[in-house]
């Protein structure tokens, strides 16, 4: 059992944290942090936290565990609020959305990573932001990733494992590095593309409206593209690493599509559809699983 | 009311319209034309049609309403099938995804397009195909596109526009060309991403099990990759014209969009966002009209 539980950031992810953990009777109190006051209010009156503050040192002590839950770009300034009350007997976790840069973050605030912080990503979210997003089952049946370090505890790693759990996430853990590839290529990259896409076509609409004449195939391929522009600017600059060779070989993958559409590679072309439509058919697959 | 309603592929489209007709009670008699017996036996047995014919000719004949629901790289065979017993008295009108194609189709078969030729288009669809997916409401509330000549006869264009209404479709008017040019936006550029995206992530998943850790943003975004193969490569194919600037247009976005993250162009990254986000809201508000 928790006692105080401190998330920082009571938006969706960290909105929902606090449903769950309320709903699972899994900690005693919950303290938000949230730089936002209208955020933090409503957080206050619909009871899905107990008390606010807008200072993260003041939120975070003597809490016993702490979730970060904030775009990745603010995480310098978090980690330097809270170094000077670093609560050694606490865990400290977070849901940040790339691992590198979180642990990089670490590393230079405070020389190295502090063993009793363990990144995690739980991969669950919607294209709405904000506290009024949340909701008390977003984590059930989703997975959640914990990027460990060998210098982790193993005690901190399997309390934050048990917090998912209890919300109903299945828990996995990998290496930062491969968390980031991996994300980049189902999420940053779909991201990108559905910002990329929304953006050229709304141009195009403010002078003769495509959009009347768009439907639900279009209404799913952007929904992401509603996502929150601060959150996925700091993916964007956190992960470029990884993000930058994908778009390249993306941009690759379509001049090929062009080039057998031109060409009227009726052959080729076909049996890409068919691989594409075979390859989501064994990610449904497994989504399901 | 039409007597005898000739619906040539019945599929999601044509087993929609078979199904709402007689909902509706639109036409005494639905008569189904399908190359594939698998599909044709399943909707004779469903109740879709009350008769089934594997020939165009036999099928059309002695129908008031004859409407062609296959994909449009099908046309040529189809008109030429109907060509020795094209039904001056009776209304012709197709369902095809791209209407300069279908134009052309014609002329080439009939020397000029036949004034009882009414081409139009139901933007409604799904990702699944065949008469199996198709449902009594599919065109509820969705916008159907009339593409008619000078030449084609205004009563001709006045029924089929009923027919629509009648299934509960909003029926628009514009040039084929136009047409075109908005559907290749709004529809054939996505459908290509995606499947472009799938096919790419589907090789690296065969290598690392990335699609594991993919969740409801990339399950839409995909969404419409599962779509028919066939019936994307003859879009694709007829529709080039429109279609091949567009991809080229948004590699040159996505160029744009790796630019601003390689150099971490903060705030035109977020401006791009945030349009994005704001674009995708005009669209849904158009939606919902």
């Amino acid at each position: 059992m928790i006692n105080r539980l401190c998330i920082i950031g009571v938006g969706l992810i960290g909105g929902s944290v606090a449903r769950a953990a309320r709903a699972k009777e899994l900690c005693h109190e919950i303290v938000g942090v949230d730089a936002d006051a209208d955020n933090l209010r409503s957080a206050l009156e619909w009871g899905v936290i107990d008390v606010g503050f807008s200072d993260v040192a003041k939120g975070a002590a003597n809490a016993d565990m702490v979730m970060i839950a904030t775009p990745v770009g603010s995480f310098d300034v978090i980690f330097n609020a809270l170094k000077a009350i670093w609560p050694t007997e606490a865990v400290v976790t977070d849901a940040g959305s790339t691992k590198c840069s979180v642990i990089e973050s670490a590393k230079r605030v405070f020389g190295e990573v502090p063993d009793n912080f363990v990144p995690g990503h739980p991969i669950a979210g919607a294209e709405k932001s904000g506290v009024g997003a949340s909701t008390v089952d977003l984590f059930q049946g989703k997975r959640v990733i914990l990027t460990p370090l060998e210098t982790t505890s193993p005690s901190a790693v399997k309390r934050v494992e048990r917090l998912w759990q209890s919300m109903g996430a299945k828990v996995y853990q990998m290496e930062p590095a491969h968390h980031d590839e991996v994300l980049a290529a189902t999420s940053h990259l779909p991201h990108v593309l559905a910002f990329a896409l929304t953006n050229m076509l709304g141009k195009k609409d403010e002078q003769q409206e495509i959009f009347q004449f768009a439907a639900g195939g279009f209404r799913d391929f952007t929904r992401i593209a509603s996502s929150d522009p601060k959150m996925w600017l700091d993916i964007c600059l956190a992960n470029r690493r990884e993000i930058l060779p994908l778009i390249h070989q993306f941009r690759e993958e379509l001049a090929v599509a062009a080039s057998l559409i031109e060409k009227g590679a009726t052959d080729q072309l076909f049996a890409l559809f068919v691989d594409a439509r075979g390859a989501r058919q064994r990610f449904l697959d497994q989504l399901e699983k």
